[in-house]
């Protein structure tokens, strides 16, 4: 048998995965699977595409399907499911039943809508935004101009960024969370900031589930205050798990939330058997060990590196620090490292510092207050930060302190850094020295 | 005696000082000598308030000089110019001749302009914009509607930015610079870019020095090439050096470019003498020793140092890397560590990897592309890097590189930073890792 690479799943990290083993070897057999009808796509894109942003879905797309084909001699086969694994043998089967075999095998079969335990949800007037397919319905249904009032379930980053391109085309917008803050992924008091923000422009509902939803013919929620809103659409964006099960039926090791472990070349604990992209629980600096954090540049890394090693080449992959941004209405909010809930959670000794300071000097226009919380061990342990700030610059600077945890720095080697000063992009202590220096000595 | 700190210089460096030692000593008798009339003020706002961004000189000034003396109880003398230093004695002499005694001395005395050497530069429409005095002076001739032409002699940083404000209020405006690229502080190569937008608003004229300025009544300026304009005003930015001789006069060592050498707690080779701010030659991380990078963040930073340790308190300064950011019409110009020149004016052995990559997600609205020189050893040792854009996020990008640099990360570890991504902000691969993802391996 020839060599064959096949890759199960081809979206970022499927065909970074793929296009990489082809880097490395120019005549290896490379077969990507891929169950929709898109490959080669941002997810993180669907909500500017849903908001008209975007104008067309190819943009979306980093390239055809032909040019992975012909370009990079890639076998590149849509609407084509892999549904169960046998590593001994060496063999994907797929949903119609017919075997493939492979000498080397990237699992990359992402992450799956998590979805509230309500009936209704399979109306063509709900969608999940998480394939193509769903946002170019929703995205109809908008261009119709038969959606006046939406529903979003859930306020994630997902849910509160469909719920501003939904707002930005005139919808009236209502939020309902289970949770009792918006964006979980933020400690409770600085999701408050947000939460300001997002009561501006919806009608958001916190510590409230979706109960039911009927088509009557037009769409009803109840939801569990007792409320019944009668909408045009429903977008539910309640989080996401690993879709780790064709690897994991077959005896892959599996961490945080059901994800497959992997070494720093992306090998789960089956022979041959790689995995990258959101499946996985990739290994976490300040952590020491991993975590689920499935993100686009994750996606794409873990690829490279799963493609690489795969077709007999060298990478590693450094692992993450936990950075991620999100544009809420006119704020930007990131986060790295750990959240304070996040460090006690596991068991550090931790405290947060809050500062405020202006993202510009004072008379530049477009200085905007921001916000920053450090999180930190009583020795000064940098361990995280979370900003908002109108002003989008902040969103480089929650990589400036990325770095710093990349680097291992304490709290007094971040307010030493020399960072650039003008006053069109800086006052002269930036944002993250002022939160440096706000940590008491 | 009682215990005296005198700070010579009110500045950003000396209130700075001045602030933090009484931060240390609540009691500590605090004088402030400074020569002009105004303190606490930022120099980098000069452009910003002389091109109208900023409506008062009042807004430059940190905090007025009364509330230095009432809430801060510092002795804050204007017009009082410090001459002379018997550091023995521990007297320093005013220029009418007064002896003043101290126990502690911060030398914070600044930079002076470097004129070309021509006469005619005294007349009152030629202006330096290195003192507010000098910024009001130009507002007003402004202000009076009689300045169409304008001369900019300069290409750096200040002159550019004075530039970009006299077009900004519909001026005429050529730029003569003696070398032949704008920005000296970057590589010839990427000063090119910057050359092109300078010229789209400008007239600019490289290689050619002022040679002469009349009033004729009108002023009349000389270029080296022979050609002779008509201007309403001159601005003269033809850079700075450091004004250390009152300390160099006592026999203080100096460094690089007669800069006052101090060590990591500001202290100069003269007891009892500190020194900060644009006079002294800072610790440069990169090039493991002094260097003279005169900048705001650096000369606040130094008088806090200096003000602490000089009070009793203890504090270091961790040095600099040399990053700077310059807002040049619509562009970003920023740099962090050596350019390539100046790394083999080291003797460094450095190679330069040019990149472009999108500032964001491709489709999203704003994105610019993004050029990036990254300087490095045939090791992958990280030595600096310049970067080019019309989005100004490009200042907070470099700040990153700036950080990897303080950990002194090679190019390997700059690619593998964990840094923020979504659609508004960046495109799946930060520019900084794209061109990080550049350097051939």
């Amino acid at each position: 048998m020839t060599e064959r690479l096949v890759v199960v799943g081809g979206g970022a990290a499927g065909m970074s995965a793929a296009s990489a083993a082809r880097r490395v070897d120019p005549d290896l057999d490379i077969l990507v699977l891929e169950a929709s009808g898109y490959a080669a796509w941002g997810l993180c894109g669907l909500p500017y595409y849903a908001g008209g942003v975007v104008g067309e879905p190819d943009t979306l797309v980093s390239h055809p399907p032909d040019w992975f084909r012909e370009v990079r001699g890639i076998d590149l086969q849509l609407h084509t499911r892999a549904d169960a694994l046998e590593a001994d043998r060496c063999v994907v089967t797929l949903d119609d039943g017919t075997e493939v075999g492979y000498t080397s095998l990237i699992v990359t079969s992402g992450a799956a809508p998590v979805l509230p335990p309500v009936a209704g949800l399979d109306d063509d007037r709900v969608f999940t935004v998480r394939t193509l397919e769903s946002a170019i319905a929703l995205r109809r249904l908008l261009d119709a101009g038969d959606v006046r009032r939406c529903l979003v379930v859930g306020a994630g980053y997902i849910g509160l960024e469909m719920a501003e391109s939904l707002v930005a085309q005139g919808c009236e917008v209502t939020i309902a969370e289970l949770l009792p803050q918006v964006m979980a992924t933020l400690d409770a008091d600085v999701a408050e900031v947000v939460e300001t923000t997002v009561r501006a422009h919806t009608d958001l509902r916190l510590g409230v589930a979706l109960r039911g939803l009927w088509a009557a013919p037009h769409l009803v929620a109840e939801l569990a205050d007792g409320i019944r809103l009668d909408v045009d659409a429903v977008v539910v964006a309640t989080g996401v798990g690993p879709r780790a099960t064709i690897a994991s039926a077959a005896g892959a090791a599996t961490g945080p939330g059901g994800a497959l472990l992997v070494d720093d070349a992306m090998r789960t604990s089956l022979p041959d058997v790689f995995a990258a992209g959101d499946c996985i629980a990739a290994y976490h600096r300040v952590l020491g060990g991993p975590a689920w954090v499935p993100l686009g540049p994750t996606a794409n890394k873990t690829g490279r590196v799963a493609g690489t090693v795969a077709a007999g080449g060298s990478a590693r992959f450094a692992g993450v620090v936990g950075t991620a941004v999100c544009k809420v209405f006119e704020l930007t909010v990131a986060r790295t490292g750990l959240t304070l809930a996040e460090a006690r959670a596991h068991g550090l000794a931790a405290t947060a510092t809050d500062s405020m300071a202006r993202s510009r000097a004072k008379y530049y226009p477009g200085v905007e207050p921001t916000r920053t919380r450090l999180v930190h061990g009583p020795d000064g342990r940098l361990l995280g930060a979370q900003m908002v700030s109108a002003d989008p610059a902040t969103a480089k600077r929650i990589d400036v302190i990325a770095t710093a945890l990349h680097a291992g720095f304490d709290v007094a080697a971040l307010a030493d850094l020399d960072l650039s000063y003008a006053p069109p992009y800086a006052p002269v202590y930036d944002p993250v020295l002022r939160a440096a220096q706000a940590v008491p000595r």
